[in-house]
């Protein structure tokens, strides 16, 4: 069979999906829910040829008549020709437009903050006297000349020590991790003999790279890390390659449980990883081989995904991960291209959805070391909350659902160029008191909203009145922006002449309903946590926002809807990724790293579907800004003074 | 080209080698000395087509004529047809015909001896109210039930857990490695926290399985144990894969430094050993993936070429080892055919000539815990030789070359059906005084002659009278069997109407010279080692004479011809192949597998070619039986009463 407009041409049995078939072909079909037939963005057009439908629940009866098919659901039955809709480009501007600023070393830093070493060792040759053999030789210098006892080696080392010994005329340079074993160490655990990962021939003590790494759910990044000065020389971030295989966590768990799925979506992120390595060692002119450790952060299913682990039962009740704290291992073993025998130190998660990227996102953040209690949201697909202080932690999880990064939004987009980012409706203009003006990612004509784009409408909407407290349009507006669409009420954000698909963009009741939902589940796991340790939100002293989408939030907007709670501008601190700074202080610090695990443990996991709580505290939580007014009294005010302007 | 009978064809670039474009296509010709141009063996006919030789030196003018070219000194020029000549087949009859004997339990087994484990477990599932991680929640139920407190795992079995535990139902074997940092242990050494090999669904207490193996440069042999009962419950061997790359370590060691040649002997090896476990997991019933151990011995080239590990260092002078000791590895990494988590442990040598395989021989003998004197030799292509006692250990290796094995020799062969090994002068017959009657191998008509049958005959002539002291044949004798043969003077053993080939088959003064060689090395081996330590060969009380040939050696000949000192025959002790039986020894008992490492400790190594001391002992010995007659007094005493008699 064939695809078009790329011409690609694959022999598939019959019975094939046709989602299979493209990926065999090479060509990409995006499937954001994983292949469940649920979001029916894999739609393709059979030009010739038989298939055979499973399902056409997401395709209109036009676009079934015009012979739109769902590529996750279609089986192709003979010889076909399918044509493939352009497919929503995945832009890596992450990094692009603005030059990543330099990150700070988060403490006066020495090289023996952490265990990875390198030592210049001259040996002397080999003679008829002396027939010692080239490991035992090694062992003798590196214990006389740096006092080092017993040491282990890989195969791999051991097999290229006697070329390296010769090649270096007996001077050679190790590269050794003093603490092999890892994590966590109890008071009974012994010190375990170090672990020397390569052999150099020669002296080579003026660097000493490593890598600190993020796996979201949608973007990766890259930290390269000189560890002589502790510094990040490169940064590089782009989205995770799974993307095309399903959005969210969730559907990505349903992928790897299908047939080759984990493979395939371990070889998608390591490509990425890969990619991302490949960039920050060039921009650096640094040799990959030269990277002999990894620090990784990232939520569990991410984790598992990376270490090819099926994630399947995080998914199935009671939400078991299979690994929360992996040993570390070779690089060797999955693949990742830095030296084959680096070691690949995961860190720790608690539960299956609170990650090694709260754990590292809390050490990295120092809540765990202060006196004020805090509340620390990593929000995106899901909001990771903990609360707490230096003695104590609480953590949670609430499926946010992924309206905010601009999914189960008819015009909700990525955060990439074109998405509109900020809106004002303009109150104070009495001759057009609903119309609107935004701000687009790239000043472009607008394409769609994003996630921080949308908090920012739903609360102009509300406190504009366009919306009521339920989240309702109101038709009765004296303005053509309200208007009865084909899903229901809406409101206009951008005309059709304005905007870059040559359509109008709209929001509509099923879209606010969506976000609606988002926001009460965040507000709600504030509440439930802080019910469960017997506070309240208002004895929160901080709130510290993580994640790369909480840094464009804007919070007086955010407050507006209810979705964060309701305190000073002053209390809120934007950390930007706190999972790859996580990673970072891990991977300079044995101190910092052992924290993480220190706060793995010390930390609860409160498990919100338990119980009804957090489906009482969701149900509070399904208005503007909430049932419960007292506890928005900013809100309350400025809708009381917008009541005696308006 | 196209390589006939076989009919394959290859595609191969112009220079490439005719042996090398031979095995691209899957048509084996043999290279006994590694594709040196030495050995002459790997000559094949150029029938069409033009190719270039390097050296035609091991081939007559005749030969040359009729367009024999040596496949390893020739390149492809232009497309070609080649004749492969029928080649020797490596018979595979090291266990056939006789039933191998059962192997005693060396001591009184039992399991704990040793630190393979099996558990069984029974989890309680995870609930909404424990939701703790499968890897923390097997931890913490290994600790409760069984007391083990740290273990590590690998990925691979951390990525099986999650389904294993489900399939189970919570239920679980587990095999765990109680001392995965193996050997040696100094007092300062921590121990290791456990490994987790596997994880099975069930309770399988009822078997545990794990194998010894023993590497040869001309032999490999499995020994499949039952770990419960201590048992050799099957016994597997075969000709090493890697002999049609080169009959003894030089030459392996030189085909190995060429091209992909390590990886191909690594292959090959890997190829060998696979099929013996097939065969003794099949003879069993045993599934291969339930063997978690292998305890593996064998000489340091062999140990080499096994784990993938460059050998050149061992031959160029002065003689020096990667490695002596490897570290335990997984048996993936290699690619061996068991659980491929099973340990490997390869069990120490000492020197580049003195392997595994004589530090595993003599714990297996114990010679190492009598308060006798002993020699102990293992004679093959290398002979190696240990003295001493529970106290001290002395050892060396000589170079005997492979006039046993039966090469070097112009009838000379390996033990296989055909090979006559044991003859008889009858030289109490007066009518025909120079006769001789020889037992063949399988009964057959004879092809040659092997080790035993060479030191029989060699002896026979001696004391026949057929050669002198020199080795030089006795042309003036009254029989046919002595004549001018067209490599000098020799002595027919079989006519060319008896014998299988249709040819006489003779032994010639070279192949005399070749016999006096090797049994000189080894006689002047055992000298200077009792030298050095201020001994004589008088003092010693037993002799131990390990390997597979050693068993078919008949002392009372060996001793004629000077190859073994002058004793009485009950000093003598075939061991038969102690390098298998010391892998599984060590395999059976920790005490043991320390004891190896223990030994290699306190073994002294002599270097032979450190100094003259051993050219002059050679010399000595290049008579029958030596040129101080002195030390063979029962030699002596014979000779004189055949003068009487004569």
């Amino acid at each position: 069979m064939r695809f078009e407009p790329a011409g690609r041409e694959v022999d598939v049995p019959s019975g094939t999906l046709l989602s299979e078939a493209a990926q065999k072909a090479g060509v990409d079909v995006l499937m954001p829910c994983g292949g469940q037939g649920r979001c029916g963005r894999c739609a393709v057009i059979v030009e010739t040829g038989e298939t055979k439908r499973r399902s056409t629940q997401r395709l209109s009866p036009d676009a079934v008549a015009a012979g739109y098919v769902l590529a996750c659901q279609t089986d192709v039955v003979s010889d076909a020709v399918v044509r493939v809709p352009p497919q929503d480009k995945i832009e890596r501007r992450l990094t692009d437009g603005k030059r990543v600023s330099k990150v700070a070393l988060p403490f006066s830093y020495s090289v023996h903050d952490q265990p990875l070493r390198k030592y210049a060792v001259t040996l002397e040759p080999p003679s008829m006297q002396d027939q010692t053999d080239d490991w035992s030789r090694l062992r003798r210098e590196l214990s006389r000349q740096h006092g080092m006892g017993e040491i282990q080696a890989s195969l791999p080392v051991l097999r290229k020590l006697g070329h390296v010994l010769r090649e270096g005329d007996w001077t050679v340079t190790v590269v050794v991790d003093l603490d092999p074993l890892g994590y966590p160490k109890t008071a009974d655990t012994p010190p375990a003999p170090p672990q020397l990962i390569d052999v150099l021939p020669g002296e080579h003590l003026e660097t000493l790279w490593a890598i600190a790494i993020d796996i979201g759910t949608t973007s990766n990044h890259v930290w390269l890390v000189d560890m002589i000065s502790g510094e990040v020389l490169s940064q590089q971030a782009a989205y995770n390659g799974q993307i095309a295989r399903g959005e969210d966590v969730i559907s990505r768990i349903i992928y790897a449980s299908k047939g080759n799925g984990l493979a395939e979506l371990q070889d998608l992120v390591m490509g990425t990883l890969n990619q991302l390595i490949a960039q920050a060692t060039e921009e650096r002119g640094v040799d990959p081989d030269e990277i002999y450790k990894a620090t990784i952060a990232g939520n569990s299913t991410m984790i598992h995904l990376f270490t090819g682990t099926p994630p399947e039962s995080i998914r199935l009740s009671p939400f078991i991960t299979a690994v929360n704290q992996f040993p570390p291992f070779p690089a060797r073993e999955i693949g990742l291209r830095v030296n084959a025998e680096a070691v690949l130190d995961c860190l720790p998660g608690i539960a299956s959805y609170v990650g090694a990227d709260i754990t590292a996102g809390v050490v990295s953040s120092r809540m765990c070391e202060e006196g004020k209690l805090t509340l620390f949201i990593d929000i995106g697909t899901n909001g990771e909350i903990v609360m707490g202080d230096c003695t104590w932690l609480i953590a949670c999880a609430c499926s946010a659902g992924p309206a905010f990064e601009g999914a189960g939004v008819v015009h909700g987009m990525r955060a990439t160029a074109g998405a509109i980012e900020e809106v004002w409706i303009n109150r104070g203009d009495a001759d057009d008191p609903y119309e609107i003006e935004y701000r687009v990612i790239g000043d472009d004509a607008p394409r769609g909203i994003c996630g921080s784009g949308l908090i920012s409408l739903m609360a102009e909407m509300f406190v504009a009145g366009v919306i009521d407290k339920s989240g309702n349009v109101d038709l009765t507006l004296p303005t053509d922006r309200v208007r009865e669409g084909e899903h229901g009420a809406e409101y206009v954000v951008a005309w059709a002449d304005e905007s870059a698909t040559g359509e109008d963009i709209a929001i509509t009741t099923v879209d606010l309903d969506n976000l609606m939902r988002a926001k009460a589940a965040i507000y709600a796991g504030f509440s439930v946590l802080a019910e469960s340790v017997g506070l309240s939100l208002a004895d929160v002293e901080q709130v510290l926002i993580g994640g790369a989408f909480g840094q464009y939030i804007n919070v007086e907007k955010a407050i507006q809807i209810g979705l964060l709670p309701d305190k000073p501008f002053e209390s809120f601190h934007f950390l930007g990724n706190t999972s790859v700074r996580g990673a970072y202080v891990a991977l300079l610090s044995e101190e910092r790293r052992q924290r993480v695990d220190e706060v793995g443990q010390m930390m609860t996991y409160l498990e919100l579907s338990a119980d009804n709580t957090f489906f009482d505290a969701f149900n509070a939580a399904l208005f503007l800004p909430h049932t419960d007014e007292s506890q928005f009294p900013s809100v309350m005010a400025l809708q009381a003074r917008n009541a005696r302007e308006g």
